[in-house]
């Protein structure tokens, strides 16, 4: 079982639809995509932390969605743009002063909609900091 | 009926508390704060644009937290720094390449959890772009 | 401006749809419908209470759930069946022994998916019980 | 590693904290509890079906309630009632006319919140059909 794009083709989407993604210097690198799945890293970088060393809620919501923005389109292809509808955080953990990785699932890959969790690590670490569940509307076939 | 910190008290706790929020130059603005309530601008910014000028989904996600937690902080006063643990997004319309007006009202202020809802607007606009909700935790008093 | 269907045929097609939602006699009434909204009460019965006469979760769920959908139902029409996607819930303060009613309003009405949240509210109170938010999918006119 | 309370100790508590759980005569049946985990089974009954044979969605969601409590329950023991204060659902596919399962798993179990997942499939069968995530206030103790 294979995906729809190969990891080169998916990351090479993803900077010509995300350009902000990157916008202060490479910070999110998508490290692998498989079948309903892919994972992504986000390097440290001074300006995801808040005081305390701890990194910020946006930067985590943001390699969330992402990395199941991603999975979605490993999986079906470059036919449009998803679109996120829905998402929603669960914070459990303060992350330290790491990267994070986050491993992207999807749980249903409709032709109309696509639901799938992320689930953000601290790097090197077993910890969950942040589960994620995230909806995006798939538009119709041209 | 006041609320515990003033709105200039709670700009300067804010920018102290955050000072990632306006990393790149100011863009987040706590425009006004009331009895569970708070309302903050973000200016419009090439930073925030995704391919079609549509404002990016974090940069929406920053400003529903961030516009919370104004809420909480202006009517529980600097006791502590309340955790955000649950944010819930539906994204409901594109919003243009404008800048964005959160509306957050406080559902619950509680000793321990403060649960919250914020409507993005465009500017001068009617159309909710964005409704979230949050959970915060309060951390006991020492 | 008027819905598509009036309030006895929204009745009357959630009793067709529902039966399920009074089995066990009378308790979910519709009292309203309108331009992207709906009210409706749910009684207090026994079978709805937890030990210390707080209503139980489900049956706030089950509500909430019930008043968004006639509010889709109501303004759509019975062109097809939406499809319950998301919902997500806000417990703040726990009900008495007493009815409650849910104030259902639509934030987004598109072709596709409905957005909506509903307040629950214990009968006769201004104390909102619960917040929900809820996506529907709205299938192709045939 | 064992939980705070055994299977048996569990249900008998579930059984005095819920009898509505089972008014209509049992449905909710604890099968298991372990480690930051529980596993429930709903039985199929008419009372729960939707026309066209699909098993309501209140229904979906008192199960992935009652098994998030139940594992909060084992693993904590009865020291207090845990309150739901945030329950979401992802609805992926439609079940049939079957019982249902849910496998929950605490994403975290802290002193003052338990966040955990559950995931409901068919009876016999390895689709999911809903995805739930809920967070439980745990009271102080006494």
């Amino acid at each position: 079982m294979t995906t729809a794009m190969s990891l080169p083709e998916t990351i090479a989407f993803l900077e010509r639809d995300f350009p902000q993604m990157n916008h202060d210097g490479p910070a999110f690198h998508l490290e692998s995509v498989g079948p309903l799945s892919a994972r992504m890293r986000l390097d440290h970088h001074e300006r995801f932390l808040r005081p305390g060393g701890t990194i910020s809620g946006p930067a985590m919501m943001a390699l969330a969605d992402y990395a199941l923005y991603a999975a979605i389109l490993a999986n079906i292809g470059p036919v449009g743009l998803a679109v996120t509808t829905n998402l929603s955080f669960n914070f459990l953990r303060k992350p330290g002063p790491t990267g994070l990785v986050a491993e992207a699932t999807l749980l249903k890959l409709g032709k109309r909609l696509a639901v799938g969790e992320a689930r953000l690590f601290a790097t090197g670490s077993d910890d969950l900091v942040c589960h994620a569940t995230g909806t995006y509307s798939i538009p119709p076939e041209r």
